[in-house]
């Protein structure tokens, strides 16, 4: 299989030194005959160009594997490389997130596949684990720490009592965080895992903006001390559910028991959980991003290629994302409790509420309404 | 494909409802031809048999699935079943780590295949994610809580400071442990397990009898005081590393670091983690034992033989277990605290001590030579 390769940076170079390693008879039946790079100072090896079309075009690559990062030019070489007919691997889940539907589209009027493995968990094998249990049962729903910023970001406040902008701001400065953090703590980057996840677990295609997200942006001391002091541990979980003509999903801090599996994940690792009729709960520990996880996860989609090359792999349909059915219980920090008073069901001091079981999708209403950027909501898997 | 299965208890029934239930496109694909049972009592329906030979010999059968349990006559038969050019799938982990090496020869002799992911782990996907690594990477090591009537028992023992002998028999009336215990507390249930896992791993067949093996039938709430005391968690670990020319493979207690992801493994559930150059650490968690997981891995074992009849999967190849090169500190409790004078570096009481790093076969050997039953050992992760 000769492979064209989009990117050089943590990723891409990831999957051409695991290629080029050639540990596994597998891997050796791989090539990477083209390498688009960014600029000439990354032009190190014969292989590699500046021009997009030496891949897109070249009738000899099966298939492309996209590690640029970014919407565009991400998104129009994909479609090129669908429109000639190449399968295409991709790790990019922001660009994946917004644009499945048209891909997979394009992919199948070409009798081809676009597989995206690497885009959710990094090196966690959730993606396939997913598809093999569906051979056998469905899923029936999934939750999971999906971003690992975020979960260094709650550990280090939980652990030391400290703000959350100061352990931010370190957290920066050892390379846990983005210079821009707003996909990572205002959940966008979850919204997008929880999307992938979705369409893989429920074979549907949903639209990721319908997911009702919260981050952890105003989350503060006080509120972790509340949720340490009931036993429970603070984590970002994104989560979806499957309702027959609808799918369930959110993405929202959660107050989970210290019992819970989720609440021991280590600082920078991620994991995630399916549960199916037979199978029960699953839950899968790794790694969710770093060059050679990352990579790892970018071959075995193509070697899944270059095995079953014939397999329907994108889902034909659409269903809604519909939260209508979705009831919690919350923790609310906010300057306007009295925008919450219908639903409050106990006044922990004046600016924090416990609501009593209320729909989701009524809270994010009244949070829209209360209009107050300082507010923190959590919601609290038992008390 | 056309399946014969073998025994129709906790996991046999539940294989043949999932079968018969037929829920995915593959499944229902797939049709168990004849039952076989071990009484009139078990005939409920048209399919069953209490004729091995019915279900061997039968030339329309492409798939024999061994859910009996016992070393007798589940070996014979599946030898026979070999022999008649039919691939065969097992959840019996005793007899499969006992005879792996007559059955893997027998079975590339005839051109069929040996599957076992319901041996080991139940319903986690422990074995196929081993396969799927190694497609692209080797692996270096794994650990894992593969028993679960041991982590119920070391659960309750560490949360309610009990005797074991109290919280085994209360296990054994609630039924989380068997009447006759003894293959899951002194360790044998997990060497079975690590066989199997060693096997799939490092795809070399190995002797179950070489790894040194410690179970917890003489632990004390006074062992699981101390351990607690230092912020440490005790588990029973089986534990396997390749070496290149030689595989090193235990089962022991460990007092495991409060923070270790093992440390927080509910009671029932079942924990495994891999290792691999690219991969990093991948844990699996989930349910380790019950009718619907472990049959679950069954139906998915078949479904790998219909898709892919070709591809070699039993190891030709055998390696020695040797375990000179592991090294770590132990905990040692002894009524003959003067046979491990050569290794301590530090007495807790008259009859605990720590040892200095040392050998895990020397340690074996003073055991052995100190001929004390009472004696309890567990492997310390750090202090």
């Amino acid at each position: 299989m000769k492979i064209g390769l989009l990117g050089h940076g943590v990723v891409g170079s990831g999957v051409s030194r695991i290629i080029d390693d050639g540990k596994t008879w597998e891997v050796r039946e791989l090539e990477i005959k083209k390498i688009l790079v960014k600029d000439e100072s990354e032009m190190t090896d014969e292989r590699m160009t500046l021009n997009a079309a030496d891949i897109l075009d070249d009738p000899e690559i099966d298939i492309v594997a996209e590690c640029m990062g970014g919407l565009e030019p991400a998104h129009s070489f994909l479609m090129r490389a669908l429109k000639n007919g190449k399968h295409v691997v991709t790790s990019n889940k922001k660009m994946l997130a917004t644009y499945c539907e048209d891909l997979f589209d394009l992919a199948r009027e070409n009798n081809v596949t676009v597989h995206y493995e690497a885009s959710c968990g990094g090196g966690i094998p959730w993606m396939a684990s997913l598809d093999r249990t569906r051979r056998v049962d469905d899923i029936d729903s999934f939750r999971g720490i999906f971003n690992g910023t975020t979960n260094y970001i709650l550990s280090r406040m939980s652990k030391e009592g400290s703000s959350f902008l100061d352990v931010l701001k370190d957290a920066q400065k050892l390379g846990y965080a983005e210079q821009d953090p707003t996909d990572d703590i205002d959940g966008y980057d979850v919204r997008y895992k929880v999307a992938l996840s979705a369409v893989k677990a429920f074979d549907s295609v949903i639209s990721a903006s319908d997911i009702i997200t919260f981050g952890i942006r105003s989350i503060s001391a006080d509120d972790l001390a509340w949720c340490r002091e009931k036993g429970l541990t603070c984590k970002l979980i994104g989560k979806g559910a499957y309702h027959g003509d609808h799918i369930s999903a959110c993405v929202i801090p959660m107050f989970l028991k210290n019992s819970d599996v989720f609440s021991n994940i280590p600082m920078n690792f991620n994991a995630i959980e399916s549960s199916s009729g037979t199978l029960g709960a699953a839950v899968f520990v790794g790694q969710g991003a770093g060059s050679l996880p990352t990579a790892h996860a970018v071959v075995q989609n193509v070697i899944d290629i270059w095995k079953d090359q014939d397999s329907e792999i994108n889902p034909k349909f659409k269903k809604p994302v519909d939260n209508s059915s979705c009831e919690g219980v919350y923790y609310i920090r906010t300057e306007k409790p009295e925008a919450f008073s219908a639903v409050c069901a106990e006044k922990v001091s004046d600016s924090v509420l416990i609501t009593k079981k209320t729909s989701l999708v009524e809270i994010q209403k009244m949070i829209h309404d209360a209009q107050d950027e300082s507010l923190f909501i959590a919601e609290v898997d038992s008390l």
